[in-house]
Parts: structure tokens; C-alpha cells; sequence
């Protein structure tokens, strides 16, 4: 466990690479020849939508990286690791300017929604197709002599299509102003989870750092009795992260609901939101006919009694024990699948993902 | 030339690979496990916002595989390319229904704008980007053993890359609602045709041909006197499409304000839409600082008494001389550049650019 010294000594180091990786764009924007307004826009845009958030997902390739290589980072090892890293956060801004454009959002970490600056407006939807095309300039400037090129530019690809559909299935089955709970379930919520969520939060960050670290597609380990076994790291990381994801939003579906505005740093709104949340579908899943009703009338409404009709439902339901459980039945299965990984020189490692579990695991924020 | 009857022929067998495309695209989805409602939607933004265009683009790479090869395509050749020239009429969809969006428009080609249709709204953002993503699913399953893959991938993400900046500098260059001619020039109204429409309707068709008939990165032709010299293709194809792209714009921003509507198929806006025409930045060059007054009260309003005002003053100041003039001199330029161009075999042919520019030369629709 790392101090807050060193932790925010981390941080800076990678917000450095921010910076870096901004003039470069910008410089690059300014070299086509593009007026000064342009260029002081997309300087705005990139300033007010990469940095500022929680981090996670970029950092985590340089964590991942340093791990596998069981060493300290070269400079270039940590540029390129962050490099990447910071093409998964202009990822998720370029998800989220448009996702608040899409969910009428208001405010963003702290600060208004970058669509609602009057002079943004409904440019915003450019601007956010900007913020995914630096991604593919970044990585043609610092990888297009890598053997692994070819997959890096697929893993984003397929990362980015499948939060496309994830989106997609979630605006369709939530829409903030209709309720309708008959297209909610379990099955359903999973479904938005992982293709929304876990893919580019938890797969695409490993299998970034698993490429910059050439680990190949497929190797072999020994299996006992002399025997060995073909190891695919690949999906095994993906079948470890994948529920690992699924868990996480999970616990932040929980936490909106359970959390006081002390520990999550903002108030829960997903009742009154009609949103498409775990709580609410392990709620229907449990409820009788009489509290399905009490669900359909008063789920999803702008109305502070409705919510807490609702809230009284979830405690009637036990919800907390079901959370509970559900947590400690998923910790101990992904412990489980991580303890089978045979750690060989060059391939994966266990504590890649007992990295990602020990920063999730009954975190309250 | 091709009689009404091939054409048509030509354009039905494009528009079958448009239906396999498709299905694959759905089939793709949907063994994903999605809903059906969201299967349904899918197809229904595909249907509606991809095919049902001029399908210029799109058939155009067809057309210069044919030329290139100088013989009819096998069925695998002809599909590919047709793929390839389908990513195109992709990328023009998401662009279309991203700057319908961002330009409020009513009506595209013939029927409402996709996000004018009430359930889909704001949701026509994540299906834009969906249009984008489906490009890159298309070509992993089509091209991803090709040893041009990369390449391939390159020159989307450049292409998509310049037509946003291009975007931006148009949405800030001319507000529908905010006149200011200061920020208008002919200067401007080339760098936003060149990154905004050129690269991806004119580049990028004829350099994902030269990429399918593996057309090196260079090559050496014959330079008389027994000497050689280098030809860099992309590079050659680059700098006489782009400016053939300049003129295609310019030409359909003067038939815009010169066209009949028998001829030009719709009623041209532009002056009253504040657009950034080489129409309006040719009469700010050309005004007294008396006309430019008449200029800076009358353009970009929705006004018919004013929209006529500037339509007096064009023809007061010879727009039309001006236009022919710069018709014959753009053509004239262009047919020598193609002229020097030297054919091997295996290398870029004159034809590809006769045939883009023949299509283009006195259209007037």
C-alpha cells in the first residue's frame, strides 16, 4: 500500500504526460494551418474534458505495466505506458461529453457539462468526435513502428464499438422522462454493464499493457506431471475483468442508494433518474406483485416522497443483505480464478488483478 | 461513357453488397446477445442514414479499382472494394447525422433528418457514433489479414481526423445565428472545404484503392535519357484530388446561388444560412467598402427582401465571370498535372483522375 505522499507524487507524474501530450496535439492542429479561434477551442476542449476526472483507468496501464515487468518504468517505458493511458481517459471524454449531451446532464466533476457553455452548445458533439480522433493520432505518432500496432488500433476499435451498443441498449431501456419497468431485469442491467462499462474501464487498460509489454497471444505453462497447458492472456484477463467490472458497477449502483453525500462525494439520484440501476432490478426481482406496484408507481419520478417510498421498499427488501452477499460470492470466485494463474517469465500476473480487487473491494467512495 | 441502363446496373449491384453489409453488421450485433429492440434500432439508423445518397464516394472507389486494374473485378475484388467504398458512404453518414444536428437541419436527402424523428432525438449522437464504429468492425473482418491493413486504418483515422477539424472551423468560422463577415475569406472558405469535404470525398476513395491493388508507397517510372525518377502515388493522388475537391465545393457553393431548382434538385440557402460560400468570400473580395456595407447588413439573414439584395449585388459584381474564369483555369491546371503523370504497369493511371473530373467538368446539378 502506497502513502497519499506517493500517491499524489504518481499522480502529478502522469498529469505530466498530460500536458505533454496536449501541445502535441495542439501543435500538430496548428501545423494543418487552422485559425487561431480553432486552435484556442481545441485547447479548451481537451483542458476542460481529459484531466480533472478520478484517473483510474489511465493510470492503471502504467500500474498494470509496472507490474508485469516487476520493475520500475524506463522514461520511455512510463511515457508510452502513459500515453496509452491517457488515450483511455480522452476516451471516456469523448464518451462522456456526449453521454451528458444525451442524458441532459448538468454538471461534470465539479464544473458545468462542457455542452452546457453557451457557446458550446450542440458543438460539443464535434468536439467530442475530436477527443476520440486525437486518440487515433496519439498512437500512430508513438506506436505505428510496433509490432503490436495493428492490435492496439483493433482492441480500441472493438473497446469503442462495444460501449457504442452498451450506450445504445441503456438509452433505450431507461429513457430519463418514460418509465417502464417491464424492460427492466438483471439480465438486462448486466448487459449495459459490461458492454457500457467493463470493457473500456477494465479490459481495454490491461490488454493495452499487455501489448506494450509484447506479452503474445497465447504461451504455454507447465501443468504438472511434466504436462503443459496453453495459457490465452488475453481472455483470460477478459474473463477475470470483465465480472471484476460488472462487480464495480455494481457497488456503485449500491453505493448511490446506500451511500450518504459524505462518502461518494454527491448526492444519489438513479431512483428519481429512472435509471436502468442493480438496486432497482434486484428489487423487482424480489418484489411481490403488491410491491411491483409500489415499484411502477412511484420509480423514476421527479418527486422527493416517491424516492422515498422507494428507498423504504429497498430496506423492506433487505437489499443491503443481498448487496452483502453478492459481494462476497464475487470477491471469493474472482480470488479463486486469479489464484489458478500460473506466473511464468514474461506472461501474466496475479497481482495485476489483486491490484484492480484491492482497490474495489469494499471501497466506499 | 456509360449509357442510363449500366449505370443503373452499376448502382443496383453496389447497393446488393449495401444488404450484406448490413445483415453481417446486425448478425454481428445481435449474436452479442442484444435485445431486440435494440437490433431493431440499429437496422433502422443503418437503413435510413446510410444508403439512399448520390453514393459518389462510395462507388467511386469501384470505379478507380476498375481503372487501376484496367479490367472487369473478379467477385471477391469487386466486393472488397465495395466494402471499402461502403466504409466511406459509413463515414459520410455519421458525419451527416452529427452536423444535421449541429446545423438544426430539417430535411436530408429527401426525408427528415435523423434526429428529427422524435424517439430518436439526442440518441442520433451515440448512433452517429455507432455508423463510425461499424467502419472499423468492416474492415477487421474484411482486411485484417491484408498486409495494408494498418495502412488502411491509417488513412481512416486521418481522413476522419481532418474532416472534424475541418467541422470545427466551419461551426465557429460561420454560426447560423451570428453574422461576421470579418471572420469570412477565401483563405477560410478553402481551408474548410479541404479539411471539411475534400480528404474524405475525393483522398480517400482513390487511396483505398491504391491500397486493395497494393500499389507501393512509391515506385520509379522512365524520366527520359535512360534516368528514372520517383513516384510517391498517395502523395501524387493527394495533390490532385485535394484541389479537384476545392473545385467540386466551390462549384456546388455557385450553383447554389445560380442553379435553378429543376437543376439543382432543392431551393439553395445559403445566403440566408450565413454559410461561409466561395460565392460571398469572392464578393467581399471584390467589394467597395459601399458594397461590403451592403454585404455586412443584408448576408446571413432569414430575410427574402435581403437574401435578394445580395443576389443583386453577386450579379452587380460579375460573380458569375468570375466563376467561369476560375472553372477554366482550375480545369486547365488540373489536366496538366494528370498529363505529367507517367503510367507503368502496376502504377497510377491518368484515367482515375479523367474519370473524377469528367464527372465534375460543367455539371449542373
Amino acid at each position: 500500500m502506497s502513502t497519499p505522499e506517493v500517491k499524489a507524487a504518481r499522480r502529478a507524474k502522469f498529469n505530466g504526460v498530460f500536458e505533454k501530450i496536449r501541445d502535441e496535439l495542439i501543435e500538430h492542429f496548428a501545423a494543418q494551418g487552422m485559425p487561431k479561434e480553432a486552435i484556442e477551442w481545441y485547447r479548451n476542449s481537451l483542458e476542460y474534458n481529459v484531466p480533472g476526472g478520478k484517473l483510474n483507468r489511465g493510470m492503471s496501464v502504467v500500474d498494470t505495466v509496472e507490474i508485469l515487468k516487476g520493475r520500475e518504468l524506463t522514461d520511455d517505458e512510463y511515457f508510452k505506458s502513459a500515453v496509452l493511458g491517457w488515450c483511455i481517459e480522452l476516451l471516456q471524454a469523448y464518451f462522456l461529453v456526449a453521454d451528458d449531451m444525451m442524458d441532459g446532464s448538468i454538471t461534470r466533476r465539479g464544473q458545468p457539462c462542457w455542452y452546457k457553455i453557451p457557446e458550446v452548445n450542440l458543438i460539443a458533439i464535434n468536439d467530442s468526435f475530436m477527443l476520440e480522433g486525437a486518440i487515433y493520432h496519439l498512437l500512430k505518432t508513438h506506436f505505428r513502428s510496433e509490432k503490436y500496432y495493428a492490435d492496439l488500433l483493433d482492441v480500441f476499435h472493438d473497446t469503442t464499438y462495444q460501449t457504442q451498443m452498451g450506450q445504445l441498449v441503456d438509452l433505450i431501456t431507461a429513457p430519463e422522462d418514460h418509465v417502464d419497468l417491464s424492460k427492466f431485469s438483471l439480465e438486462r442491467h448486466r448487459l449495459i454493464v459490461v458492454y457500457k462499462t467493463a470493457f473500456y474501464s477494465f479490459y481495454l487498460p490491461v490488454a493495452c499493457a499487455l501489448l506494450v509489454c509484447h506479452i503474445p497471444e497465447s504461451y504455454t505453462v507447465p501443468a504438472g506431471a511434466g504436462k503443459t497447458t496453453t495459457v490465452r492472456p488475453y481472455e483470460l484477463s477478459s474473463s477475470i475483468l470483465i465480472p471484476l467490472g460488472e462487480y464495480f458497477q455494481i457497488q456503485d449502483d449500491f453505493l448511490d442508494y446506500s451511500g450518504t453525500p459524505e462518502q461518494i462525494g454527491k448526492i444519489g439520484t438513479d431512483i428519481v433518474d429512472n435509471k436502468c440501476s442493480w438496486v432497482v432490478n434486484t428489487a423487482i426481482r424480489l418484489a411481490t406483485p403488491a410491491q411491483r406496484k409500489v415499484l411502477d408507481e412511484n420509480y423514476g419520478r421527479k418527486d422527493a416522497q416517491k424516492e422515498q417510498v422507494i428507498k423504504a421498499l429497498y430496506e423492506e427488501l433487505g437489499i443491503r443483505k443481498v448487496y452483502a452477499d453478492y459481494e462476497e460470492k464475487v470477491v471469493g470466485s474472482l480470488n479463486v480464478k486469479i489464484d489458478q494463474i500460473v506466473e511464468v517469465e514474461g506472461g501474466l500476473k496475479k497481482a495485476v488483478f489483486q491490484s484492480f480487487l484491492g482497490k474495489i473491494y469494499k471501497r466506499s467512495k
